[in-house]
């Protein structure tokens, strides 16, 4: 396999190697016109600048990722998607996992200034921290959020949860249900503030009150979907319908309504959040609100490409829909 | 939170900032003394030096991950465990799933050589394709084989799917199975090989002879196990017993067994390869042999760093444990 070289990228751009060369260490001497030329014949030969080659102010060719947790397969599959698109344009991923801890948010984006880095896909454990905004202000490279909605200057890829919870809800209601237990993530965040929104619409428009008992809110994790599940379940009055409001959370719903002996969905209806070959191979299989994360994944590349590239102008907030996949987990009551 | 300086690493390793730079860009000025004193610094400190402060020959303080799939739970359990050791040592981990494609396999190695990566820990395709031996052999960097067992001079750490497999078939046949259906990779690779392997001993040693008709090895995706099981379902004698050799087959097997609408145990018993929550979360649990693949995420990433900063003289090859865990997906025939 011939490596691309320098040559070639000139070639295609029909520039010189040393305007190429400029372009590719990002010298101001170049024209915008002759920039972008040499950017997408990067892009289409899958060119690698070697690291010896780069100058001082030289591009890395390299984009960082921070995820909440790697191991959360709808996460990998966002990161696998993006892969392609950055694959296909010679640039490589730098991954990892915070686990919604502030600190190592600080630290990765202090890394990843000094490593260079072309770019940043990233969630955040808060949109309001006062330290955590001033660290991505101060970041030397374009960040698009995804699934966080901030008043700062950065593109979003966002998920319709709202209209995905309200949709779920009002189902539960229409079946009859009640006492619907919803378990999701902090309102300090896009995901957990737009699941809560969509409950009470769904709720208001159905002409019932909330009754703020059932709406569960503190973390994402696995191990609080367990305990909210398991404590409102060895309650006096138990909830009808357990709705996990966030991508990690079926496993703990599952393992709180199973420890109990309670079956699904005569005992209790459930529905999850994202589908997973957990969901789907349950007995019965779960019902879920589901959307294409790999979708999300290869928009957040292209967008964050787009914008290293000086495409796009201004901030850019895209919203991916939700769908109710109607299973076996919910009865009437 | 204040940076980490090469000030810091200086002092730490009571050396002058000058000899702390020069190991930083190695330079084959410095007395191994002084480098092992300055490397252990680093890590200790958590130092990322600025691309801006490195050589021309200066490290990357990045490592190259080549998994087959992130999506795989176990593969990105085993990949944020390798990220718990680089963060402690500084260093950021550049990640790509290749989908066993050898094309891309090369054409991540040559991507890896320019961008001056400092190690990497891959699987491959084939351990004895021409092409890949060589590409590998020609690296800049120490490479670490995970799952993969090479006559190159590469470390190895390799799960004993082998005792595993032995294990899982000697249950089954003292359960009255003969008709064992193993479903695993090909056997150019080493968890197809030893998988293959462990299923012959396990008859053997039961004084048993195979039927090879029930021993099928092509590839380790879901879609061949769900394949191979369906297929071996249809036909006139069907198996009594599936074992799944391979991380990501059980939802494949799962799936052709329910779309026939058999019951586990009781008209096939069934028994999957590493943990999940799919598996403990079924309808009955499965009982599966499993390992402890965050162990070998660390343990790789340790061996790979030591390499890299020369505390290993000889190859070393690690083989951890499984052990098989019984649950409710096997019965006596």
């Amino acid at each position: 396999m011939a490596s691309v070289t320098i040559r070639d990228v000139a070639r295609m751009a029909g520039v010189s190697v040393g305007t190429a060369s400029r372009v590719i260490n990002n010298a101001s001497t170049v024209g915008p016109d002759n920039v972008l030329r040499v950017r997408e014949a990067i892009s289409k030969l899958g060119f690698v600048p070697d690291r010896n080659a780069q100058a001082m102010r030289g591009n890395s060719y390299e984009i960082g990722i921070i995820v909440r947790d790697i191991t959360i397969p709808v996460l990998a599959g966002f990161v696998k998607a993006a892969q392609t698109v950055f694959d296909a344009h010679g640039y490589a991923m730098l991954i990892n996992s915070v686990e919604n801890n502030r600190g190592r948010e600080l630290q990765m984006l202090d890394q990843f200034c000094r490593r260079r880095i072309d770019g940043l896909i990233m969630t955040t454990a808060s949109e309001d921290d006062a330290q955590l905004v001033r660290a991505r202000e101060k970041a030397t490279f374009p960040i698009l959020l995804s699934d966080r909605d901030l008043t700062e200057n950065c593109d979003c890829t966002l998920i319709d949860h709202e209209f995905g919870t309200y949709q779920a809800v009002s189902y539960l209601i229409g079946l009859g249900h009640r006492r619907i237990l919803l378990i999701t993530g902090s309102t300090d965040v896009y995901p957990g503030r737009s699941r809560v929104r969509g409950y009470h619409r769904a709720f208001k428009d159905a002409g019932l009150s909330v009754d703020p008992h059932w709406v569960r809110f503190s973390t994402f994790e696995s191990s609080t979907a367990f305990f909210e599940t398991s404590s409102s379940l060895d309650e006096a009055v138990r909830p009808t319908a357990v709705l996990a409001g966030g991508i990690d959370m079926l496993t703990g719903v599952l393992k709180a309504i199973r420890g109990r002996g309670l079956r699904i969905p005569e005992d209790i209806s459930v529905i999850g959040n994202s589908d997973s070959d957990l969901a789907l191979l349950s007995t019965p299989p779960i019902t879920v609100v589901k959307w294409d994360y790999e979708d999300v994944g290869r928009a957040s590349a292209q967008l964050i490409l787009d914008r290293i590239m000086g495409k796009v102008e201004e901030r850019r907030r895209i919203v991916f829909p939700t769908e109710l996949v109607i299973r076996g987990s919910c009865s009437a009551i």
